[in-house]
């Protein structure tokens, strides 16, 4: 048996893809048992145990859903990549709305010749990153009000430029709230995620400018490892084995008014490979150590 | 014998990081027979000619020297560290002097417990990147004045943020920028080199402030490969290999008025393998198409 560490774990939420080997149901009962405020979703794992289920053991378990991850995807240039978005992307605001959460966080995609949501990178095409960031924001204006109708919030991320490429073409908080203005905030807004934005010169400024405009929409923890990893999007790890400062940022968050929930949402092999027990615990102890007294 | 490319290279400029096997003195060489207006020099390879030497080989070939590479390392929290970097960089001012360039491409190094100018990333220590940002302006107040007399400019890089913990702590244009505006346009400049900034939403904008305060000291190209390379400073590429859009940017350059030399500046270990004249051949035919004509 696996002991929790004791202490304030009600702001704290685990991302399903933290505890990758776990079902939804196991996710959702580690949390509970180590007494976490929260959880949030990955779509593969709603679908795996069917939507009405997950938001029957979800509610059944007292938790809240910090968030869904994720809808996105939207750089398609051509009109069928783009009707396939926006369905998709429909059906994963009613799973947000069904699963009891407001917030679905938005990974929007690469440069088209460079990745599509399952495939490896490729070499050569198109590389008009201008052009891939406005279908972006096109893309956003035709799914807000129908997320505002169902009381979902698209939830811009800035991925780490690492992956503008093959990821996310929206690269910075600035970027995502500048997007973001053209809609209300109760359809559009941001997330802090430190491994995303760590580095950002701005930071500070730019968590404040999402919290005073109503935009913050969740503050996700993990830590940049170094040296990275073969696949750099495993180079995550637990807070505090890595470069970032998560006292200043938790600080900067909690000064802007941000009370909503902490969500650590880790990928790492190592971490995969591990028991769920073992993982939830020192993701609750490195957030106790290192997040909840800045809070 | 390797044909080189015919068509205006008259701003191109070979960095010897690109040709990492040549000696000075053969990477002049091969820049001449090529067509070249200009080399870009590290200061290993000045070092091993011999300073005065260096010079003479430049200057008898005709080219220019489009920068020096490279001062920096500013970070350290300790007077000792301090006092190193100051007395190095003041070294590196003299040698840029000496060797007939007003620019010298500054580094500034990453957090203190990240990395030194020669060691490899270690975990732990410090992580007050706010603090170790604010070292790096206070070095570059004491360091401006010299290189001023000298006729040198310090030319601050941002370097790409995969890179912010243990290379340069100075990431974004924009933040260079900012700093750099605290002294006059001929002590402190900025670089803009394409693999660190492609990705940048305010890219345009950017290149266009630092053109009208008179700070836009270089143009680097090379492009941004995916996957990375196990060693993430490896993975730049020719021109076309990877993901930048080269005539957009260069376009924002040339509209913005740059009319200085383009180096190219490859860290790559296959083209590192690469006879020097193959490297300089295939650079110069990426740069003539999808560099030279947007000038």
């Amino acid at each position: 048996m696996t002991d929790f560490p004791t202490g304030d774990l009600s702001r704290l939420s685990l991302n399903t893809a933290t505890t990758k080997a776990l079902t939804l149901a196991e996710a959702v009962d580690v949390a509970t048992r180590a007494g976490l405020g929260a959880v949030g979703l990955w779509r593969d794992r709603v679908a795996e145990a069917g939507l009405e289920e997950a938001a029957r053991i979800v509610k059944a378990s007292g938790l809240r859903v910090s968030s869904l991850c994720r809808g996105g995807f939207l750089t398609a240039a051509e009109a069928a990549g783009q009707a396939e978005a926006l369905a998709d992307n429909k059906a994963a605001i009613i799973e947000a709305a069904t699963l009891g959460t407001s917030e679905l966080v938005m990974v929007v995609g690469g440069l088209p010749a460079a990745s599509g949501p399952s495939g490896p990178p490729t070499p050569g095409g198109d590389r008009d990153l201008v052009a891939a960031r406005q279908r972006v924001a096109d893309r956003v204006g035709e799914l807000a009000p129908f997320s505002g109708e169902h009381g979902v919030r698209l939830v811009l991320e800035p991925l780490h430029p690492i992956f503008a490429a093959d990821r996310a073409v929206l690269s910075t908080l600035e970027q995502c709230l500048d997007l973001a203005a053209a809609f209300p905030a109760e359809q559009v807004g941001v997330v802090v995620d430190t491994y995303h934005v760590w580095w950002d010169p701005k930071l500070r400024e730019l968590i404040h400018r999402a919290a005073s405009e109503g935009r913050l929409a969740g503050y996700q923890v993990c830590d940049w490892n170094l040296p990275l990893a073969a696949d750099s999007l495993l180079s995550r790890g637990f807070m505090g084995d890595g470069y970032v400062d998560f006292p200043t940022i938790t600080t900067w968050v909690a000064e802007a008014g941000y009370t909503g929930d902490v969500e650590v949402e880790i990928f790492n092999q190592e971490i995969w490979d591990a028991p769920g027990d073992q993982t939830v615990a020192t993701m609750a102890e490195r957030y106790l150590e290192l997040v909840q007294p800045y809070l």
